[in-house]
């Protein structure tokens, strides 16, 4: 029973390498959320349980991707930037894109329990990814402010509308009011979820470049904030590591991913920390 | 806070529909299942609790997806055949890939206790995704003998390789010898599984279309057989909405998917079950 | 002076690869051409004298390219059916679609003046192409049935149109008299230019599938037929070729191009040339 | 005879947008053209007609469509470089690799008598032609460099292999002895050719970067420069109508294209030409 006569059929599979040198953004979405978050109850507007849960699906991607350097969330979706010398995969699209999407999906419905210990998964979630690519860091400073700026006006919209909702028919509680008060509100709903990478310990920088007001907050998800060993990863084992990598084990600096709720529109954060967007970071 | 800046960044992203008039091929394979399958104690030379888990997440897929006609899994790969006039997604490549792969990972992780009650996972695993398009029914079916021919291969080089380590030094025992007592071993090792859909009543083809032979084993991931409407399938396609589907469901003719172990090579599965590749099939 | 340091940028040039087993269609129109025919003085509605240069063209790009296996002209534009299983370039799309549209280009430009000896060019023209892939003989069927529709219907509004505007003020001369007289026009202008290729002495193909009717109308484009060599044409030599044909030269049977202009929608053109899409044809 | 049942099959064109943001590297060679050379007799190791009619077609194409900032060929091949914010043609790949290729190959056949005006074309050339996409500046200066230091070594090696042939068997010439010379040769050959816009009156950019070595040579080819309206880009990269183009006239910056044979693999060509990589210039 050989099977060499059909094996033909494997030419039909194209290749599909992504552009060199340009930044990959992995984009991913809940699909039919609005009615997952209804089976399950989530909180009106926001939920900090299922955002944790998000944020601690996002980290685990980012443990096992060492090339992804940025993560921003908000509410069912997440946005990861892959730096643009990555060789992951040999940059094939949909080998990347199905591989990230998969081990998001597989760590949200594993640490489910953990976020929602009353609650039990009635059937199983899923998400949607792509990828889109772009040139220079000044699209993809434009995209993260994009999202961010989404997430505020998402957040004033449904804060206000579910103010509204559940105060019943005390309509006196105007729109305007709510968004008074709307700078008040947890940072993670308003600013949304940013993931990033750093070193344990800052050789490279100085530490001038890390002012205390970039500590991580002490949110739940954040308060374990796992040192990743770049080596650790048995992603990086096969096409994904260069075999020069493997060479520098015992080298390589320790770093960590770190997850804070701040503005990233503005300069402050990307000045702070720029290694982000620094190729020849060695982290 | 006006975020229409930012928008100019949506034009990034590119078209990717795949040709129409074609069978869409969705192939899944576990990631870094050597190591997964170590860690939680699959049994060798295969596990049928593993197999089976497989086997419902692939069911799954295609109870939420009428659109997928058939399916083959074997090891840690399942190969789905969607219908050539598919229309899901608007036929978008990275949409259909991830949304597929993730849910087919969602189901395995939430099912995981049913089939491995005393072993919890111990972390998420993951797995990758494609599609392969292919112009003619010659090329599917060579596609599915290609896989099947690969499943009987590595069966056979497995069942040996696993029988003389297990035999220990008696090596007496001799890969001929476990050659020849092949053909008693379960079907499912042999022949992998497959997933068809089918009517509950079949009006549209003879009932000597369906041997008695080719009813599906009593395994306990067949064991539910969920009726799946399949016309919903066009409505699906464009919105994937519940809502439309839930109220079109009574008029629709009652389908199934059934989950059977036998020779998918040879031309008497094909001529039993002319629906499958019969782009006119109601059902 | 080495130039190592910079080879890195051939990276960027990405695999193109079109889908076996699918039939190519490739289109060329012309570019701005009402311009063209204005500055050219061609005549209204049609100019044969454009017509044949275009027909001339097509031919020498189908000599050029033996895996061209049938061509229809109408206006100023052409599409081109390559068979199935051709590798021409390995079905690299930039390759095909440029150079087809360069070696037609220039041949209407090299071969102007035969048809147009008073009326020197007043500058270049151009032409675009594109590559359109269709999985099956309907779809290919559909295509130039629907070109030659589309014939029908330009030929007939431009043929009433020019009437009035030739016939001045004479009103009375009404757009249904023209559409009488329309079945009395040059089948050219009614049906477009339809080319394929044919063996010289058909030995495959009983001769009772070329009635009388189908011999190529002595046009002063097709008056001097061709006989085209299969292995005459440079073009096979490198990638194109495989070794087996040309070990199979003095074997081959000799073919040549037809031009003929008659009806392409019904079944009789395709019934009595069986070898058109025949893949297993030699010729 | 409606057409419309037939119209379906325009849905297998799939779109091909490249991504925008990005430089396009338009690169066509010549096809087949060691015979094409022997059968025209071009004089060894390089023959100026030849070369001044290739630099006249890529003139003529620059000259068409005004978002090609810059040129460069040697032998058989050009490549152009078009400003990354260019919309021509919507960025659909096969329609500007393909006119663009179409519109070179015509004018090349055109302008052909002009540079042989003894030697008929024997047969109809053709090119082929493709599109890289380069992410930086970083990546267009290092593909520049590539194909400049590739003509170095290209010519170097043609020189002495042609002057050790035509030195019969006087082989006391060696090829150091050549190279000793070679700096003597005409910079066309070494140097290549090259093609840039710039403005009649550079109004943006002081006179200082137009240093007098950057004076074209007074070729055949560049005694006519003709004023090229920028301006009219925006306009033709929708439509590429004339109407609108000549209406537009008056008001533009003139501009022209200069053709040169300098070094652009070091610093200065860019650095006294800063508008040809400058999106912002008008011109």
């Amino acid at each position: 029973m050989a099977n060499s006569k059909y094996t033909y059929v494997r030419d039909f599979e194209l290749p599909d390498p992504l552009l060199p040198g340009t930044f990959m953004l992995f984009r991913l979405d809940g699909h039919s959320f609005h009615r997952f978050s209804d089976m399950h109850e989530f909180k009106k507007p926001n939920d900090i349980r299922a955002l944790q849960l998000m944020d601690h699906a996002a980290k685990d991607v980012m443990t096992e991707y060492p090339d992804i350097v940025l993560a921003f969330g908000e509410s069912d979706e997440f946005s990861f930037l892959l730096r643009k010398s990555t060789s992951l995969y040999n940059r094939r699209q949909s080998k990347i894109v199905s591989t990230l999407t998969s081990l998001f999906t597989s760590s949200y419905v594993f640490h489910w329990p953990e976020y929602f210990p009353n609650y039990p998964l009635k059937y199983p979630p899923s998400f949607d990814g792509r990828i889109v690519l772009y040139p220079t860091e000044k699209h993809v400073r434009d995209y993260f402010a994009w999202r961010q700026a989404d997430t505020h006006i998402n957040n004033l919209y449904n804060t206000t509308f579910w103010a509204l909702i559940q105060g019943g028919d005390k309509h006196e509680i105007l729109f305007s009011r709510f968004a008074i008060n709307y700078n008040r509100l947890d940072a993670r709903f308003r600013k949304g979820s940013v993931l990033f990478r750093t070193e344990t310990t800052l050789t490279h920088y100085t530490t001038e470049a890390m002012p205390p007001e970039s500590i991580p907050e002490a949110t739940p998800t954040t308060g374990v904030v796992t040192p990743v060993s770049l080596e650790s990863s048995k992603a990086k084992s096969k096409s994904k590591g260069s075999t020069e990598k493997s060479k520098q084990k015992q080298k390589q600096p320790q770093t960590k991913i770190e997850i804070i709720h701040c503005d990233i529109i503005q300069d402050d954060f990307w000045n702070e920390r720029p290694w982000i967007l620094d190729e020849n970071w060695v982290g």
